[in-house]
């Protein structure tokens, strides 16, 4: 994607080819930081505190995470250390794990002096992976945008929430993959994004990534999609999903069974674009299954923001003796779901299975 | 209600008899500041600034401002220019025009050497009478609360939007007369308080009310609410309403439709307590004819909250160049309400007309 007119990724090896590079997601949208992560520690540090987040990049700095492990000591008790030091960083990240034990499954068989390099490169091979099913939900996304923009003269309004952006993975996104697709096919179209409380991705993150990008959009509260919904104003949403049940019911952020009710209300089509890891094949009822993970009630009553005078600080919005509630999903049953977009094509949500058969 | 253990209300005749004392809601709930009034420009300023808020206040404080100006100079020119001056405070707002109506109908034909202690006493019967009416609301709510409660052993979990509370009106409130009449006759509740972006009132004055009566209740985002009823935590919602039509369509802060609809398809009893002059018996469809006010997108961007060394700041979470949309109202069609609990009595939507024939 193209930050400050350059192509950039989320997470990179430095020109040295040693040192890795992240944007570090916790400054945006005030300030455009690059970090250079030299150490394990360093990688353990940038997942644990959300420098870099989303599941798919997650994944891919833990893999990098585990080059610099090895580049630093490749021996069996290093890695082991390395892959549980890094696992330990975000517990419920599915991805993280995943993308950890490839690592250990590639580099353990090898030599100790061959290790290094081998896991540089399958570090950078779990990012391409991730690039190329991102690129193909994106292929399969501009072709419904495209059928739906056919139907309709004036530019597609498309409501997202949260960050399923670029920014969560290492290049494209899932949500946003179809966005950026349609953008660079010609198709005119803007992005209602929702802001996203309480940790903000929209505002912070979709918005700024949209705005690097040149795609048109509008920032509102995570109340205002319904609203909208009623006047006209989406002609289609489209979000990330944390998991998939076998079934087709969507857990995501939190808010978004909100605006599917509202898309289904006003016979919106509501999409939910995901990356074939992310189906949970044995699952069936989320609603009943997927367990929601509830964060820390702080990310309600503290936000960060940036002054007038330029300075990021945070602040308290809830009276000091109110406690708050923070569930950080939900999950939107499959009958609200129009469809899925996955890599290998869009199906309706009760025909996940034939597609992947 | 009760502040710091003190009876209050949101607007009082000060003990020197004359002036006007307000709480200043700007400064909640990370101060708890009182204002002295004791001009027209002030009241207006108190109006303009938001220091009070919320339809039957605005109304009270209006008549007060016109009480002050009278005592400056009770002559004809005067009080037509100070009506002008606090109608052009709020230009939307019905009960500050109504209100500043009635305190010159009531003015203008007395004496000038009696209007001072007429004006007086006319703001204080507008007080008395708002008190009433949301007291009538609280009981007919209290009724409602009392039959959920006996068909549940727990205490009772309650959802509301933005803030009509207490701070709303002169005492009371209305969607929070029912719980505050519930709590005081011992029935126990919980309150889920919606935080209300992008003003924020569920998070800096509901909870900061619900928490000075001593009212259990948890600040949550406004995109938490569905995940809760789909899992069985909310037995009822109750709203507040800027207007609703003789049919029953309910407008009201945005972000309310949205929690009917989760309501809805969670087969939970949604209400809207409304203050009969709050109906508005002329329209019939409030989808259509309803005008939503388009706020200043800067309440997006912006928002107030206080450091951890204490200081209260605004900050900014948009990034630079992205731009904001702020509809401030939204519709929730007649279809999607279980009830209106009016100082009348409690109905059903399409039963409006009958309550009040």
């Amino acid at each position: 994607m193209i930050v400050e007119g350059q192509l950039l990724r989320t997470i990179w090896l430095a020109k040295d080819g040693k040192s890795v590079e992240i944007i570090d997601q916790t400054q945006l949208p005030h300030a455009f930081v690059i970090r250079r992560l030299q150490t394990l520690a360093e990688a353990a540090h940038a997942i644990k505190t959300m420098q870099v987040r989303g599941a798919p990049l997650i994944g891919a700095a833990a893999a990098w995470g585990m080059a610099l492990a090895t580049a630093e000591s490749a021996d069996d008790t290093n890695l082991m250390q390395a892959a549980a030091a890094l696992v330990a960083t975000r517990p419920t990240a599915v991805n993280l794990r995943w993308a950890v034990e490839r690592m250990l499954q590639v580099l353990q068989p090898l030599p100790v002096h061959l290790r290094a390099e081998a896991a540089r490169n399958e570090a950078e091979r779990i990012g391409e992976e991730d690039i190329a099913i991102n690129h193909g939900i994106g292929q399969h996304g501009l072709a419904l945008l495209r059928r739906l923009h056919q139907q309709k003269s004036a530019p597609l309004n498309i409501l997202t929430h949260c960050n399923a952006g670029w920014l969560a993975a290492v290049d494209w996104g899932t949500a946003l993959a179809p966005v950026y697709q349609a953008f660079d096919a010609g198709i005119p179209l803007h992005v209602w994004v929702d802001e996203t409380r309480p940790r903000n991705q929209g505002a912070s993150l979709t918005a700024w990534e949209l705005g690097q990008h040149g795609v048109a959009h509008t920032v509102i509260a995570d109340n205002a999609g319904g609203h909208l919904m009623q006047h006209g104003q989406v002609d289609i949403v489209i979000v990330g999903a944390d998991r998939v049940t076998g079934s087709g019911d969507v857990c995501n952020k939190i808010g978004t069974y909100l605006k599917a009710l509202a898309a289904f209300d006003n016979h919106i089509p509501f999409y939910a674009a995901v990356p074939s890891p992310t189906i949970d094949w044995n699952m069936q009822d989320g609603l009943r299954e997927i367990p929601i993970e509830e964060r820390d009630a702080d990310e309600v009553a503290w936000l960060q923001g940036c002054t007038a005078s330029g300075d990021i600080v945070q602040v308290n919005v809830l009276p000091p003796n109110s406690r708050a509630a923070n569930p950080a999903f939900d999950v939107t049953p499959a009958r609200l779901v129009t469809g899925i977009i996955t890599e290998r094509g869009v199906c309706a949500p009760n025909c996940l299975k034939e597609l992947y058969a």
